[in-house]
C-alpha cells in the first residue's frame, strides 16, 4: 500500500501547519493565529462571503485554495504580508517548498495540489482573485478587531492596507465600502502608527 | 447593511473555535488541538481519501460539513467521543447552541448552514456518512502517531476504538485493513491502557 503510505505521511506531514505562527492576533488578544486555523477561517469566509464576488465563482474549487494555499509555509514560514525583505525571496522559498510537500503525495494527487497552490499563487483566474480576496479580508477583520494591532506592531501606514486590499475594489466592489470604513474608522480610532509629523 | 452586518458578526464570533480544545494533542506532543485546527485537518484530509469513498461523493458537500460540523461546539463544548455521560446531553446542547449559532446569519445563509450540520449529525445520506469518517480518521491518525495519547488518557479500549471506527468498515472498506492493523499494532505497543487481569 505504497500509495496509501504516502498520503498518509502527508496528513502527518500537515499537522504542522498548527504550529506556524502569522501575525494576526486572536480576537480575544490571546495569541497569534497559526496557518491551519487561518486556512480554516479563510475557508468558512468564502462561503459567507460568496454573494458578493462580482463574477460567478466556483466555491468548490475555491474552498481546495483555502485548504491547501499556506501549505508551503511549512518550509517557507510564514512571510508578513507587509515586509518588504521577506518578500523578496518569497517566490524562491515557496517553490522550493511545494516541490518538497506536494512530492510527498502520489503523483498525481500532487500534482493536482500543486497546480491549484499554483493558480491560488498567480492570482490571475476569477477563482484565484476571489481566493486572494478572502485571504486578505480575514486576517484585515481580525485586525480590526484587535485595534490593528498586526498594523501597529508593522509599522504599517493606512496606503499600504488600501494597497494590499485593493483587488476587493474590482472582484468584490459591494465590499469595498466595508473596507474603507475600516480603515477609516483604524485611522480615526488611533489604530495605526502615529505618523511623525514633517 | 444589516444583512453584511450579521455575517461580519458571525465571522467574528467563530473565531472562538480556535480556543475550544479537543482531546487529541498534536504530532509534535507541544498541545491539544483546537476545534479550527481539527476542522481544517478534517477538510484536507476528507479531499486526501476522497478516492477510498465506496460511493460517489459529492466532496464539495462534504468540505463544507467539515468546515462548519464544529461550529456547535462554541457553546456545546467539545464532548469527548468516548465520554458516557457528556453524550447523555450532547444532542440537547448541541441543539441550543445550532439556533444561536446559525441564528447570527442572514435568515436564509443560517437554514443552508443548519441544515448543512443537521445532515452532518444524522450520519444518513452518503455525503454525511463519509464526513462522519473522515471525522474519526483524522484524530485516529494523530493518536496513532501520539502513542495513543487520547486512549491512554481516557481510559479507552480496542473495542471501543472498533465501535467508534465502524463506519469506516462500511463506507470506506478499503481503508478498513489500516483501521485494524493501527489498533492492533496500538495493542501491540501498548499504547493502550492495561487491562487488569480477572
Amino acid at each position: 500500500m505504497e500509495h496509501f503510505e504516502k498520503q498518509l505521511g502527508f496528513l502527518k506531514e500537515i499537522d504542522g501547519m498548527k504550529n506556524i505562527l502569522r501575525q494576526t492576533m486572536l480576537i480575544d488578544y490571546s495569541r497569534r493565529e497559526n496557518d491551519a486555523e487561518h486556512s480554516w477561517h479563510f475557508a468558512v469566509t468564502a462561503m459567507i462571503l460568496e454573494e458578493y464576488a462580482e463574477e460567478n465563482i466556483d466555491l468548490f474549487r475555491v474552498l481546495k485554495m483555502a485548504l491547501i494555499h499556506d501549505l508551503v509555509e511549512l518550509d517557507a514560514g510564514d512571510t508578513f504580508a507587509y515586509d518588504k525583505t521577506g518578500n523578496q525571496d518569497k517566490k524562491i522559498r515557496e517553490t522550493a517548498a511545494a516541490e518538497r510537500i506536494f512530492g510527498l503525495l502520489p503523483d498525481e494527487q500532487g500534482k493536482e495540489f500543486r497546480s491549484l497552490w499554483e493558480e491560488f499563487d498567480a492570482m490571475q483566474t476569477k477563482d484565484a482573485l476571489y481566493a486572494a480576496c478572502i485571504d486578505r479580508i480575514q486576517p484585515f477583520i481580525n485586525n480590526y478587531f484587535t485595534q490593528g494591532h498586526t498594523w501597529r506592531k508593522g509599522n504599517v501606514k493606512p496606503e499600504q492596507v488600501y494597497e494590499r486590499m485593493k483587488p476587493i475594489c474590482t472582484v468584490m466592489p459591494k465590499l469595498w465600502k466595508f473596507v474603507t470604513f475600516v480603515i477609516e474608522d483604524s485611522v480615526r480610532k488611533g489604530y495605526f502608527p502615529a505618523v511623525s509629523e514633517p
